[in-house]
């Protein structure tokens, strides 16, 4: 493609899409290492080797070009295939939210969090609520309605209250243990909390 | 009593507690209305009617004071008596719950969270969690082991997750949805939450 062929003979001038990834993981670095208050326009143009026009060009504002790299960088939850029970289902569910917190740009925003004035942080948690936590919660009232086919979910669990308790947990646990989630931490809300809750 | 003729004779002359309780009512007050970052020491000591120097000598910072108030002011959760089933006791706990941070320090001290920076916000975080979180805890274990004594309670429910459950719900929602907890939300956590959970 001629595209490819530009940026072999011209590296620091790529196409559209590819610079604005060059900036985006430029950006993930720079929030991974330095945070949220160091970071500048000028760090990361400098590490996407480009020019600080190119990027405001793009995001007007660091909140905005982080509330992107975010967004981009949170690995997607996907599909839960059917493991023969809700236990199973559910704590796949549970360790792959683990895992999107622990991404490198899961992570990333827990710092933020940790550092940012309330203003930005209203936003950074826009991030979360929309790529974790209302994902989290289609996947488990779809879950649960397939638990309800199944038979090992009680007919009435697909409600809203129920299917706020795991992020609920995930939050609270976070917030006031630090909690890391391990294994063992994830089989204990199953057993302990999910499934005496869904059982029929 | 000489304490209270002499506050009689001269009412700008109080004694320790009496003229600590005056500046805690007049931070709070000062909390309620100008909020955490308007709050000045020079503003709670004219409210309180006395010096600034009777302010510092007492609380050597702005966020010390703060923390105090919020803390003798937030009211305590108190008993729960026997209301002959798992549902009613955690029912009415709920409600508790809920009053509590609608209280006055309850409101001063999530609208302190909304305005202050994240270093001040884990302190007073700390606030909810010794003065709300923790007892919350504590007479959920109590109402369970009730319960599974009374027979309305499953035998291994008195365990950390269970009884996190409430508390993560509350922290949850309110952050998610911004939620009030009118009393038809309580129900819905009690009767498609809490109760199925628990049941034997």
């Amino acid at each position: 493609m001629t595209g490819s062929r530009w940026s072999e003979a011209a590296p620091g001038r790529r196409r559209g899409p590819e610079l604005e990834r060059a900036i985006l993981d430029a950006a993930l670095e720079q929030l991974s290492t330095v945070g949220w208050n160091a970071l500048t326009m000028e760090g990361v143009a400098a590490g996407a080797r480009t020019g600080k026009a190119a990027v405001y060009r793009r995001w007007p504002s660091k909140a905005e070009l982080v509330v992107e790299v975010l967004r981009a960088g949170l690995p997607s939850l996907g599909e839960i295939e059917d493991h023969g029970s809700v236990r199973e289902d559910l704590h796949r569910l549970c360790v792959r939210m683990r895992d999107v917190m622990r991404s490198r740009a899961g992570e990333a925003l827990r710092a933020v969090l940790h550092e940012c004035d309330h203003i930005h942080a209203d936003r950074f948690r826009g991030v979360i609520w929309k790529g974790l936590h209302e994902p989290a919660q289609d996947l488990i009232r779809d879950l649960v309605e397939r638990g309800i086919k199944r038979g090992d979910v009680r007919v009435d669990a697909a409600a809203p209250f129920v299917t706020d308790v795991i992020p609920a947990m995930f939050m609270y646990r976070a917030k006031v243990y630090g909690s890391e989630w391990e294994d063992p931490d994830i089989a204990e809300l199953i057993d302990r909390v999910v499934v005496p809750m869904l059982r029929p």
